[in-house]
């Protein structure tokens, strides 16, 4: 038998290997002009002369109103304001700003009440200060957000986005039976795969499709033929363990797929295979039957996200040779520290107790105790 | 003038008052039967009676193959064993599983070759020990993710999710144009209305629809009366500061919408808006219009979230008695601490400089000064 290889170099080799897309920002945006476009009033109130002021100048005859999206009026002339409005154009000849709660406005004049120490320029974006035009301002490959939508926008473009991955969810097993079929006692539901296409959707994949086999050699490789040439990647659910049923490794040996791996020394999630047909430049991914495995392999070495590290809430011993994942709820503290609890579950059957939790901790194979309030990773079912 | 209320104030007020619904799981599953539903094979192996097993027999003639979804076999008479595989029901009569690795199997019969102890049921799943039939698994009103969809799925229902609320985020003023027209030098694209919906989008909200409005009290006016009867929440962007063309809320007093609070002690979103049309339970919000103002106050207010804490990694002093949002980048250290980077920008109107950052830190106005390694409340753009 050959030895299983260690979760660090699986995660090695999905990292080399894996052709994967989750949808980004498409195209890298760059700034059509100066950002504020103009010198732009921050503040409502009057826009006079910065000499004026220095010169000792506290009233000022109201020239006119200088609304936003009106072009700049002016220029002023000495002793003179123009009424200014918070996103507005600064008057021409205007170089400082003063808020109305400074002032005290009569019909025809603004007289400055509060003395305070004002500099030029004051209250006011210069133009370009936010960023020049030609600048990179958003940049391809990242996750989409509100505020770059926004940026985006007002650029004068909708954020375009790459395609996801075609990605196809497969589950084999002669005992599953369809969701809304009632099962005979010795058979169960075919729930795996919309647990997959949920995840997969949650986190970016938009294009995910599911589909069925029975446990039948022949069919599987038809399917097989034809479904590299639709899909980017292939997720199996099931029939990559070492029982007598479980034939899909043998497949796609026969079918030419590049076996990277077959085996982590993780629990759970052992049997998970990985691998790509070269021809078509599919990755064919091999996930264990059981439920909380099969989301845990799919979460950890799948779906990306940024990486957490949270504080074990329980002190944990587990002395097998093994990565051990652990589903677990976390919670942030006020004091900046996030903290991971371990469901209590005795073992990788009880899959309902999952609801509760917000992802799974992984407990290194190098250690067999584990102490309360050290860290480790933990990965969340959705992903910041 | 009327005090401006605090955040703590204009939380407690939103949380009181805002009808508002994301997409939540709408119905709560029951488990329509035990689970596992049979005494569920755990192991690759054999299944024996554990009484052969505790009166010293070790080789077993065996007596056919048990494959998942099929009925039990047995019962196995004494000495004999069926070969089970992952998944299967326990055959009848057995009641202790010896996995593969410890055997040595001939074409007839299988014999333990690796003595340790075990225990009647070891390698089983025993039926009904995940959940009983009845139990809750499922509580209605939380985030969907995938362990729920496999959840719900494995009991036979798609899971059903809650309606979001209907939202119509409406820009005014004149100063903006389309997105796809080129602005003269003194206007600016309508981008708030883009970004404000994507990020309702993100973080769960489905029916989204925008508008733009002239600066035309009369229209406005109309435009509401109409809106409030197709929507559950009306969101303004711009309109709602004191300067002389911000007649939003003199036209929703004209209409009898109730005014919860108008200005909040933070930078910043001062200008906040916040009230009801009692007739037609419609929520309306006036966001300011610069477009961090009107981010950071949909965030904080708005958009639930899981509630995060960071530590600073700058010192930050800021004397105003205003609560003070801070744009900032975020990381997980390896200690299980979470750390916020505050942005460099100046002031609100460094709009781009937002692209680089994760959401922003809530800084109170109780303090001045915020030293380094501090942790204070952290808002996300996109929410766990």
């Amino acid at each position: 038998m050959a030895p299983m290889i260690s979760v660090s170099e699986a995660t090695s080799i999905f990292k080399e290997k894996l052709l994967i897309k989750s949808i980004k920002i498409a195209h890298s945006v760059f700034a059509d002009r100066d950002y504020p476009p103009f010198n732009r009033v921050m503040m409502d109130g009057i826009a006079i002369s910065y000499q004026d002021y220095e010169e000792g100048h506290r009233e000022f005859s109201i020239a006119g109103i200088q609304p936003a999206g009106v072009e700049a009026l002016g220029p002023i002339s000495s002793n003179q304001c123009i009424e200014v409005m918070t996103g507005a154009p600064l008057p021409k000849g205007a170089d400082l700003v003063i808020p109305y709660e400074d002032l005290k406005i009569s019909e025809k004049s603004a007289q400055i009440i509060n003395e305070t120490s004002r500099s030029k320029m004051e209250h006011v974006h210069l133009q370009g200060s936010d960023c020049k035009a030609g600048d990179k301002v958003l940049n391809a490959g990242t996750n989409l957000n509100g505020p770059h939508t926004g940026i985006a926008t007002s650029m004068g473009m909708l954020p375009e986005l790459t395609e996801s991955s075609r990605i196809l969810v497969i589950s084999t097993g002669d005992e599953l039976v369809e969701v809304h079929e009632k099962p005979l006692e010795y058979q169960i539901r075919r729930s795996n795969v919309h647990a997959i296409k949920n995840s997969l959707e949650l986190n970016g994949f938009t294009d995910v499709s599911i589909n069925h086999l029975k446990d039948d050699k022949e069919l599987v490789a038809a399917h097989f033929i034809h479904a590299t040439k639709l899909f980017d990647v292939l997720i199996y659910s099931g029939g990559v363990s070492k029982g007598k049923f479980d034939f899909l490794p043998s497949v796609w040996s026969e079918q030419g797929v590049i076996k990277y791996f077959h085996e982590v020394a993780q629990r759970p999630g052992k049997p998970l295979w990985f691998g790509k047909d070269e021809l078509n430049q599919t990755t064919v991914i091999g996930l264990p039957g059981n439920p909380i495995s099969s989301l845990i392999c799919l979460h950890r070495y799948f779906i990306p996200t940024r990486l957490m590290y949270a504080l074990l809430e329980d002190e944990i011993t587990f002395s097998k040779p093994l990565t051990y994942f652990l589903p677990s709820t976390f919670s942030y503290k006020t004091d900046g520290t996030l903290w991971a609890k371990p469901l209590k579950i005795k073992n990788s059957g009880e899959f309902t107790a999952l609801a509760n939790s917000d992802g799974f901790l992984e407990l290194p194979a190098e250690m067999n105790h584990f102490p309360k309030g050290h860290a480790f990773p933990f990965w969340p079912w959705k992903g910041l």
